[in-house]
């Protein structure tokens, strides 16, 4: 009954595989073996880009930020949701990789970005000239961080919107694969043919060890992001372990098989939840992740049998009024069973 | 014939069992792992430091970095060899991290730091007073670029020298390891017990898949530290991986085991290029780095033997005059064999 | 009835005297001259501070900067105002001094931040550990953006709630007189004695050329800050020339002079609006800025009798509805007399 | 016989009346003031360069600093002299302003870069790809930091050598004027048409209150510099009082006649210090700085006659053996008199 984060779930047996294959001999540093090769012509094709410049890096945040550092220069803004895991949980690290440029917190239901605050936003900053920020980029998160997921037309609508005042859009796709699986859109659907300039293709939640891909479709920036990369600290020598994990996520669809069972385990444990008397959910739950309201007495039987999942926001607690309606999130990844989900709707219901 | 450096190695057989052992169940992230408890007692059992501050990064550019930046303000200066590796290899990610601080550079035989050129240095840093980059940290390497290996009484005459100025000491150690049993110091005596701050503990090199430890011996810097490596997007989520590593190193001291056997096949290396007819050692062989001289006719040979090295500096050519002397780097690593050597001197000598 | 900003104002004569004087032979430069001397005890005394740090700059942006990257380290959030000139007319300036800190906005009628807000703000800040930014500092404005201005009691509220989280108080004092002569409290009231840690006295507003003083009451960043002024090239080698406009300043209370005129001159204004069918004010006339609403008639008139004063905010225009109600920013300075107040009261009137 | 440096002069009195002038009514801030439409006009003018794009700045780091950021980004090396201003007198501004570039330092004569090590300190950076610091940007000092001035010759050879790898020439002019009359060369041949990309044309130091001009001859930068400006707090709200004393500083050749004088003035120093027994020149006197080498008894007579000027270095002192030599810089500004170099001369003759 994990449920605090996809990034608690271990690597997908196949991955692990790939790794020991990979383990064999020599290979060249820096990302010059020879299955970063294959990753990069795979990802081309899976997002029917073959200009893309392609890179692996280990973590998210660097993900993102290297991508915003090359899209948005220190004196711009980024325009982001309120709630957006750059603004929220990267500890400054846009601000660190950009050299200080801002973040623009745009507000909008279940983390998506409202399109009219956007377009308010975007039109209200910069117009003092040299005295005001300027413009810089646009970040969008899908799944967003309150489990929503953005359409292919409601992409397409804040890339109008970002376009028409010539800022690049990136997308933050931390649980890409959630989403891809969640719209039945293709991979070129849901970015370049949408609008999106670079996305960060996230692995490490659905099932890899840490890597994530990124994809600048428009490759004018592809040294730059070498470069930053390398500054920052994020170019592995022994990168061909990078590459291992990001093979055997794509290949014979590993990453949409993964995505779809942990989206169809937050469906199950929704669908539970709706049932029982009193709870709700706080946000349609339409990846893997279970944003729900329920009482303090359910919490506790959740928690005495060993439930661990997050009160969300954090400043909730175990003691108080049984009836008092706490807020949780459970994340749900490729390891939850169809066993964890009821044992855990059991030990609420009590 | 792999010599281009040890980071095209593979991992070691029991650190891929340790993974795979860490890859069972769920893990609470970013440090907070179990495994990562025992890596923080185990080093500091082993650098008899039971107050240190222990953190784990996935490359040695973020280590040395992260450090640093903790150690030197942005308007100060770095005391490091003109050869170092943050001067030289890692892209300017010193000015990165630390906000834009300077490096001073300080020569000496072999890439050793010559203590009389770092005195002269360092008085001549900041006369000016507010006028001038002020002095900030020393960073050493050990072993050097080239090979050579600080004995502990040249590490305690850096440390005078920088403790006469109220100056941090750090230590690069990508390659900590061939340094320690080169000298046959305990861990402690090559560091702390010498004057050394912090230090960066390689694994990377010395058949891990990507793990640095960064140990602060003073740990009012620890904090710091803490949100300097997250806003670097240098905390893994799924750090369980990085823990497993450095605890399968460390364990039944893998680490030394590694390191005496690349050494020692360095030393056979160095041994028979003494013995060809016109070759020479560029700088004494001490740790698992050979650096050589020798005709390009025997380059031609290794080369077509199928041999892997740099020649050192890179703008030399397989073309050209065939008695003219080129000079190249040879690394070994712990996957390096008795026959690998032969094999590469037999091509040598023709 | 230029109104546009009290920075459009000649310097005062008794300050262009004082540069004449000061241009009498030769002086030490970069602030060893001994005039600034002068300026130190002068301002020690006038705010009753003895041990504080005083330095001069050109700009109120370098100023306040300046000051705020002492207060709070790059990981960290600067708590101000939503329209707080650091959030809104320095270009990201704190973002760029600071090495990249947030600035976290809270909202307060007439741009003065509301303790609540505030409060609230704070304690939902770095409720993550190391994931989130920091809390940094906390930094007002007095007289606001919007012409309100702190009294003793506001800010001394605003410091307890900085204080209770062991967070620096900032205050951008770029019309620090106006703000003085408008409370009626001793400049150590107003600052130190309420809780505020350093503070920026402008000149350049109110009849300088291009002065600012910091003042730092507690005199710990004291180095850094003249480290960080050098670095970001304020330190000026004609000092002199800077001290003689700040010693002439506050000599013979010129500086509370001019900002009484000043102020004088927005309450005429704004009785005069107030007595116009239609006109509003939008924010109450606590200093030397006006902002008042008045239909576009209105405005065409002044506009057409030569007045300079902004619409506010930008987007507002000349050509349209002739009852449409617009909004402006009318600012006073010492140079401005109750004739230009009338000419532009007649011309609104019609 | 005040020789410490040029900055401790006064203002000339032809700008002081500018000032004066300058302070009649209202004027627009930030750049929009009539007299900067002057100062562009005749900056263009005298420069031969329509094109170029001009801004004023307080002090020479900034000028420096903000024009090198345009050229050099964070992860490149700017190339300069070991001696130059940016790299021993600005406390680390280069790297602050660009976001951590690194400064590389060349050797030469007098302070001037040599060719042949430039083109070798160029050849040899960034040959690792992605793991080194890129090449960035060239910057000569006109006149040097040890007083001599680089003939339109060697400005064209180091140009070449410049753009031979696409590089950016930046000139500091921080004393222009006195290059400018020593080459007898006109504004365009000592910059543009010599390949100098952008100079900072110093006035501070040559009879200004605090202003210098930057030129970027090719405007593709224009905008950028603005930005950054402004971020660096450096962008003037009573910004017609740099206008004012720049175009009186070039109104009618001021500039040339002051630089000219100071030079006249070096020039009859150096040569009374050749006629002194024992006294030579340390660099030949091209400008108005003077370097010499003369006994500690002179220099102990020099000093107790009033003269004020730097032992250079700075560890020298006047304590110790009357015959050992020392050395010592003087500089000569525009309000130099024979009578102070007579009575100085004298002084050392004893």
């Amino acid at each position: 009954m994990f449920f605090a984060s996809d990034n608690t779930s271990p690597v997908h047996p196949r991955v692990m595989e790939a790794l020991t294959r990979a383990n064999e001999g020599y290979a060249m540093p820096y990302g010059n073996d020879p299955i970063m090769e294959e990753v990069r012509a795979t990802i081309r094709d899976r997002f029917e880009a073959p200009e893309a410049a392609v890179y692996l890096l280990a973590t998210g945040t660097s993900a993102n930020c290297t991508a915003l550092a090359c899209l948005c220069p220190p004196w711009a803004t980024i325009f982001c949701h309120t709630n957006a895991h750059v603004e929220e949980d990267e500890c400054g690290a846009p601000e660190f990789y950009t050299g200080g440029s801002k973040l623009t917190l745009v507000g909008g239901e279940h983390a998506r970005i409202d399109p009219a605050k956007l377009a308010h936003a975007i039109s209200h900053t910069g117009r003092g000239g040299v005295h005001n920020v300027q413009r810089g980029a646009v970040s969008i998160t899908s799944p967003t961080e309150n489990g929503a997921v953005y359409s292919v037309a409601q992409i397409e609508e804040i890339a109008r919107i970002a376009k028409a005042h010539d800022l690049p859009l990136h997308m933050d796709g931390a649980r890409f694969a959630n989403a891809l699986v969640a719209t039945n859109a293709s991979p070129a659907e849901m970015t370049w043919k949408a609008g999106v300039d670079a996305v960060t293709l996230g692995g490490t939640k659905n099932g890899l060890m840490g890597v994530e891909a990124v994809i600048l479709f428009n490759p004018k920036h592809a040294w730059e992001f070498e470069l930053r990369r390398k500054r920052a600290g994020h170019l592995f020598s022994k990168h061909r372990y990078l590459s291992a994990q990001m093979q055997a996520y794509l290949q014979d669809d590993l990453w949409l098989e993964m995505a779809r069972t942990a989206n169809a385990r937050a469906a199950d444990l929704s669908a539970g939840i709706l049932s029982l008397s009193g709870a709700s959910l706080l946000h349609p739950t339409e990846a893997n992740s279970v944003f729900a309201s329920f009482t303090r007495a359910a919490h506790r039987r959740a928690h005495a049998a060993g439930a661990k999942y997050y009160l969300w926001p954090f400043d909730q607690s175990l003691d108080g009024d049984d009836e008092e309606m706490l807020s949780a999130r459970m994340v749900c990844s490729s390891c939850t069973t169809e066993a964890n989900v009821d044992e855990f709707l059991s030990a609420l219901r009590g």
